[in-house]
């Protein structure tokens, strides 16, 4: 349904018809706003629908589970600062390498008066079971964990499904069980319900989708800080952004379905990746134990690497000036001369400013690897 | 900076490049993060910084004042929220015919220890400054008030400048004022440095840009609730959507520059319309007392309207169902049988289920303006 001959557009206060080239209600895009009752807002309702079905099939779980967002953080802010409406300081763990908007939400928790604890890692970078009972038995109130299931920094993996099992086992109140997915949905397997979790996040700009939307995954829903029009079912406000699901939809659809074969291709290029930058000497992947492409508890589409004596943020700068993008820690923290992820595995301050991360996608090829080999060899050879 | 022969893209952990049909991020287009190093970075970065440029120039203020958000709602959330990190109960006024994400936000600010009271309205939906003394007077401890430019239901258009300088003069300590300007940027003039204002709310989708995007302006930084990766220098966090704000400048140059022209024609068109509906019998404006477009009180582009024993719902729907799209009550409400603002304009409970919204925009015609004349007309015979 769109403003054309038979229809006239009277509703310009909720929304307007999109008219920049950067816009993407386009012609014959519906652009009426969900909430309103008339035609093109039941048509754009019915768009979001659809998108949030499509999301739902392609993750496994029920269409009421899911709620768009703007996108990852967002989604991690709305489940962390639900909690300031109950009432309690209960107790609220996170993986000591959670993504800055977990891990800097949290402490916003904190600073109001609940109580936060931190889930150790083990030196690979995973949340072992014991770490975490470790931090169960000292924080005994806890009522949250948060455990991401691919780490950004250096794919860690992490088990869901044997974490979430020790969490429920365990006596007490029930804890909510949220998981940062941006960086596994799409690209390793991930079973929302084998994992037992009650909240998840997933981002579209990680899976080739445009910025500014994402979703969370809500098992039940729960009553969010952050108000307005009540869309989205009062969990997250704001006029919707149909564009954004449908495209949102789009690329997580196309992600599932290539992810086994994306997976084995990019798990033969981090094997040559590997294998040549050991070869060529002074490199080290972080943490050092992990040896193989083929080692399960890590994603293939991440590798953080290290080269004796060369800061990264030096390597960093001399493969950007040879035409490579690699990066220092996550795009979220290199503006600032910390290592968190590093620090929580037990890095020395050295190792940890060594650090490089260099992660791959559906569409890198053989080529960009040989070419990178070669760049990392003539940048080890000048310094 | 794009992906080409030249470059070789290995920082898809911090984001991929877009691929998606419905994504932005087209060819050509800088898909690198903003906050990463590597030259895709600073491309993307160059660019959001262009895009604050232009919204700053567009509304007269400098760049470092300007925050992107995922729209108006997160704006208004955005500065509300972060009083949640100050000491003290305060007093956060607010005007009796906020939008949502202004009144609901603020009450959650109540249910956290928040001393919240309301600035009233008189009947023609405006704060007078009586009104906002007797609020002062009565909440002596306040530290905030949130004055929206124009309603977005009646189109009642708030004298900021002077209701500023009212609060300005009195004594004790400084207030933050926040005004939501969704539905007066680039249709009435705003003026943000005589408004004396501290901080305001722009929505790109209103303004003919896409969902998803909208801009807080800060007059000076404040420490927000919403935490991650420290974008927009720590005020709002979440990777940047810059197809989203490079729109967002765009369409806000666009009806900056058209402003005057678009006004003056959308009075015309009002003009007709209020004369066509008066002559037509059961009409009243509501206010009762707004009877001419040139009312410089209200808004050209939106009018509220009341049918002598037509349920609004009942317009609404028969003016759909002839392919008109007006409203009942804003579409953040639409699906709720309340109308607070014209309750907290006085108007009886009948009174107020008769109102429809019939808001206009930069290109409707008078054609439409005449077959929605008829239209009513027709629904009024009809009933």
């Amino acid at each position: 349904m769109k403003a054309g001959p038979q229809r006239r557009y009277f509703d310009w206060a909720a929304t307007a018809p999109g008219e920049t080239d950067d816009a993407p209600d386009r012609e014959g895009f519906p652009f009426g706003n969900p909430s309103s009752l008339h035609a093109e807002g039941r048509a754009a309702r019915d768009l979001m629908e659809q998108a949030r079905s499509r999301c739902a099939a392609a993750l496994g779980v029920s269409p009421e589970t899911i709620y768009f967002s703007s996108g990852g953080t967002e989604s991690n802010a709305l489940v962390i600062h639900s909690f300031l409406l109950r009432r309690g300081t209960g107790g609220f763990l996170y993986s000591a390498v959670e993504h800055p908007s977990v891990r800097e939400n949290c402490r916003v928790l904190e600073r109001l008066g609940k109580t936060v604890g931190l889930i150790p890692v083990e030196t690979d970078g995973r949340v072992s079971g014991a770490g975490l009972e470790r931090s169960l038995e000292k924080y005994r109130e806890s009522r949250f964990a948060a455990i991401m299931a691919v780490n950004n920094e250096t794919g860690a993996i992490n088990d869901m499904e044997a974490l979430s099992a020790l969490i429920r086992g365990r006596e007490g109140p029930p804890l909510h069980i949220h998981c940062d997915m941006v960086q596994a949905a799409g690209k390793i397997p991930v079973d929302i319900s084998r994992w037992d979790i009650d909240s998840a996040s997933v981002s579209a700009h990680k899976l080739g989708g445009p910025r500014g939307i994402g979703l969370l995954y809500l098992r039940r829903p729960l009553e969010t800080l952050y108000r307005g029009g009540g869309q989205e079912r009062g969990i997250r406000a704001g006029t919707e952004n149909i564009a954004g699901a449908l495209a949102l939809a789009s690329c997580l659809e196309r992600r599932l379905e290539g992810l086994e074969a994306s997976r084995r291709a990019a798990t033969a290029r981090l094997d040559r990746l590997m294998k040549a930058l050991e070869a060529g000497g002074r490199y080290s992947p972080i943490p050092a134990d992990r040896k193989d492409a083929a080692d399960g508890r890590f994603s293939p589409y991440i590798l953080q690497a290290a080269f004796d004596g060369v800061p990264g943020e030096l390597m960093t700068r001399a493969l950007d000036q040879a035409g490579f993008a690699v990066s220092t820690g996550s795009a979220c923290s290199s503006a600032r001369q910390e290592r968190p992820v590093l620090e929580a595995m037990g890095l020395d301050p050295k190792r940890r400013l060594e650090g490089i991360r260099i992660s791959q996608g559906w569409s890198t090829t053989g080529e960009d690897i040989e070419l990178l080999i070669r760049a990392v060899g003539e940048v080890l050879n000048y310094l």
